[in-house]
């Protein structure tokens, strides 16, 4: 038997119809930077399913990438960004946001989420601080949904910080790396459209969720910063085949692939997830997306040896490990049997 | 009939091979990050190619960021890269070096080619300023090869470039974007693993050899800059699914892939050369790789409209324009003989 | 009766002996940007004073400038530099570390002190993070000599921070912006050549300490980060007048007045200090340097208004504020006795 | 006799009225970062000499500190600064303006300028370039005044560039380290109040014109980038005791010492001038400023050796040296005499 990996939800190739479609268009000739029919089909797809007829849609490759590139096109040389201290940009990305001149204000999240009532404290201290023009400016808010921890905000929870942003005037941007997993996710009381009404600037995630590798980024209102096209080159995070990321948000915005295939990976979450729980074994915490988080002894482990990867997230000090099991658009029901009968 | 476009060399998506291996192993499960192993099998294969055992191999998605990470990685932060005033890095990449702190130190180039002479000229110079403590430092040479005239450097031109570079301590890094389709000219005297002693980092393009995306970096000597995976990282330049990349490479150098199709983008161009020079059309300079560039008045080109695409590189005093026109791994017979027809 | 001012310690111009070197040496011709021979005699009486006779030593202009400069000279670019979350860099320089491209890796401290057990703490959880390579690698630890809450590290903690410095390859890097008034104070049992062994690179201010302007920085091994001159400059920090900053400093280390000075300083912060405590009003912490912080309701804060400026550092819960008194090499004791009249 | 140099204009000290201003002042307590009373007193003095009632005014204390921080304040990221190619930004400022993530894109000045076709036509080339987005979006046009080689602009080529810098949205930018020496000069016809209104943002040079350090930024029409004080601090370029600038600029500023001393400057060049045509020695161009350029053998400089000091600028084909001989508002009528008996 082979080995089954948990360990992420990058493990495999794409959903085979964006092989399909790659390999029925590859002769085609169309034009480089974006600029070809796929593109433009794709774009129009996600601004209807965005429900935003005039938003501006970029696609770019990665999602470090697109954190780096998005944040430098929104702020200011003396502009920083606040993110909770778990934020993918505070800790996983060697710095990208530094690199660019910028500094990542972390404030303490819980479970990987910022809240609005912290965000406004933040804010009301640095307004009244004497010191503040000695200090970066905060200049837009960072959150990822789902989180890294695989918690989602509720509406609610986003219309509140969508009146922070507005009060202090400090854009949000949300990191959707794993969008589909969140909005899949039965706990989440958001459509997209909703979410794209919330924010000033957020991205589809496409390397997490089926594609080979691309990220969508939506500025549902039509404003994205002037030259952002020579911002995302400057980054070099320009395709020069861009139909290799047309091809395939056109292809997972047809018939609704994207939500599909991240509604298997809900599924199988929740399978995984009962799993544990029917051994006794505890999670870190309550996640509805397509991230878990088994609480484990070694012992415990011992039977996934060679059979099954996970990563391991951190050791708690009795000496059990927070493992971290990921299902996604590819995880098989029998995977998860197979799961099942280790445990 | 349809239109046929000689823009560029990335109009096409990828060999067919390498969509059919993308296919064949879309759902086998591997580590994210370039530790799968097809990234592996890749370098191996790398390794052999350019004759040196002990190479680091890194895969990078695009020629801008290759080139960004590779200088800054190259670079302290009081130091700047030579090129050619022609330099990709000098011209179109928006300005990615000194977004990352570096001066491009520009000088003039002939065809896009650097001289070990005007190299070894400026150091002298610069080393006899009595400022040059108050000047940018010099620290590597960038040269392309080909460069972006199309044009090649012989062994010759780069054994003495190589010297230059030992005198003066300043690293050559050459940026082989379309290293196939100089490699494959009938008029290089130069092969892989000649190209490999003669720098100290260089690149082999993917993207615009056969490939949907992918750079592979090569530092011959197996010296790469300590940290350079978290430099990749930090120029949001890691791809998550580095499988896409290692699969991509490994199909290239099976079975000598990557020279069968350079060798059919030059064969072409030099047919599409010879219908201008057949027509007493000139060309701009003398180019032998996959980029041609006939100088044509409006009326010459009427033919061709709505028929072939074409890039106009600058448009002459006396009214006509340098056009270009690039063959590649995907351009065929049929539509260079379609050209001639129309010419 | 004029208002008096504690708000801080760069209220007043320079030591008079100061001025009366730059009006005795204001003609005289010397050569700019540190080539004079006042900075060449103020380096070898540096050199003398912290006992290292190979020392280098540059002379640059103010605190955030040195800050930036010798830690973009002291990091790659994939590096970040571990300080306490109080700490100048990572709160009241406006981002200048992050706009250098370097993040500020913050642990938390204690009254302003970083200990060597929670950086080693820190770093044995990223040495073994399997993550590791996707974060900013720890480069330098930057500590402030007293800190911004006018404490002080013992010797026998600095000798745990060198040590841990050692171990992981961490350079130490000391702000002594304040230094004379660390090193004055009587509980401090360190001199200024032990300081000098116990880190990799410091400076001494003078800013704060009698100077109209100017830093020192000391590598006391002589080890100076290659071409650290042109990084200065980069930095534009390289003061075309050099004499000024030579001057002054060579003042201050002649006939022992920087600690002359600094002793004064002290000696007034004593005296102030007890006013506050023979009145029954708390201190936030204790320090034994230049910086006071009593704790005082708005009644007790009455009868200096108009008369006295202090700083307002925050606002207690309980109404109460938190207020900072500094002393400086210029505080006399008619403004101690003045302000001992007013409380 | 002692050596005389004529090496530039910051071999001296400070013009005495302002050493005798900071002893004056120099136990009155004034707030820190240019707050206090004496920069007010100096903007509202500057406001008055550039007639503008509105302008912003804000002491920096050097040069290279300067260029850098106006620079990225006006710049978005993706934007470069058009200069020519013998600018002080361009060539001996380290790559400061790189460093900020800024290119600098030269144009071929003649004896130091630029001129307002050259900034067209290149323009012109740019929005017409299909590739334009790929490259560096041009932002602002930097200028010396005078230039690097002691050259000026006259009104109507100001005007001119004014008009290209409307046309195509470029703010202009004087680099005015030496604008009293350009002010002061006979062939000048402009005036303090007229430059003002022929750019966006210049500095009134204090280092090189009699002030130990300093440069007074202004902002004629009132309208600083936001934040700018910010960005000051990021760069390191704040001086805690403001008051050392503020002091400087009001004096310099008072009685109309600035021109005065400017005045000298150039007065003394012209001596020196005429001494130099009079032997028959040539001057590389025609300096009407404090910068003279003569062209001498080695055999004509012999008479000066050990006496009097000036920079060797460049060797020409022939073996002669482009020498620099710099008056400044210190140089004597003595000193001038003393070099015509050498000569």
């Amino acid at each position: 038997m082979k080995c089954i990996s948990f360990t992420c939800d990058y493990n495999e190739g794409a959903h085979p119809r964006i092989l399909e479609r790659l390999s029925q268009t590859n002769l085609d000739q169309e034009p480089g930077y974006g600029d070809d029919s796929f593109c433009a089909a794709a774009r129009n797809k996600i601004r209807e399913a965005v429900n935003c007829k005039d938003a501006d849609v970029f696609f770019l490759v990665g999602g470090t990438q697109t954190n780096a590139t998005v944040i430098d096109a929104m702020l200011r040389s003396y502009e920083g960004v606040i993110a909770a201290h778990t934020g993918h940009i505070a800790v996983h990305e060697s710095g990208a946001i530094e690199a660019g001149g910028h500094k990542v204000i972390t404030l303490p999240g819980k479970h990987g989420k910022l809240d609005a009532g912290s965000i406004r404290a933040y804010m009301d201290a640095f307004l009244a601080d004497e010191a503040k023009d000695h200090m970066v400016q905060p200049g837009m808010i960072y959150i990822s949904f789902p989180t890294e921890y695989g918690t989602l905000y509720s509406a609610s929870e986003l219309y509140e910080i969508k009146a922070v942003s507005e009060h202090y005037s400090l854009p949000v941007f949300i990191d959707g790396a794993r969008l589909g997993y969140g909005l899949a996710s039965p706990e989440c009381d958001l459509t997209l459209p909703t979410l794209a009404q919330l924010c000033d600037v957020f991205y589809i995630g496409g390397t997490k969720v089926g594609a080979l590798c691309g990220e969508a980024v939506v500025f549902p209102k039509g404003d994205a910063p002037a030259h952002f096209f020579t911002t995302i080159k400057q980054h070099g995070a320009l395709l020069a085949k861009g139909r290799l990321l047309g091809i395939q948000f056109d292809t997972l915005f047809t018939d609704g692939l994207y939500m599909q295939i991240s509604r298997n990976a809900i599924e199988r979450a929740m399978e995984l997830r009962q799993l544990f729980i029917d051994k006794g074994i505890p999670m870190l915490l309550d996640s509805p997306t397509n991230q878990q988080f088994p609480v484990m002894s070694r012992e415990q482990l011992k039977p996934l040896e060679g059979k099954v990867r996970y990563e391991i997230w951190e050791q708690l000090p009795d000496g059990r490990l927070v493992t971290r099991f990921a299902t996604s658009w590819a995880t098989t029901g029998e995977q998860i049997r197979m799961l099942a009968e280790l445990l």
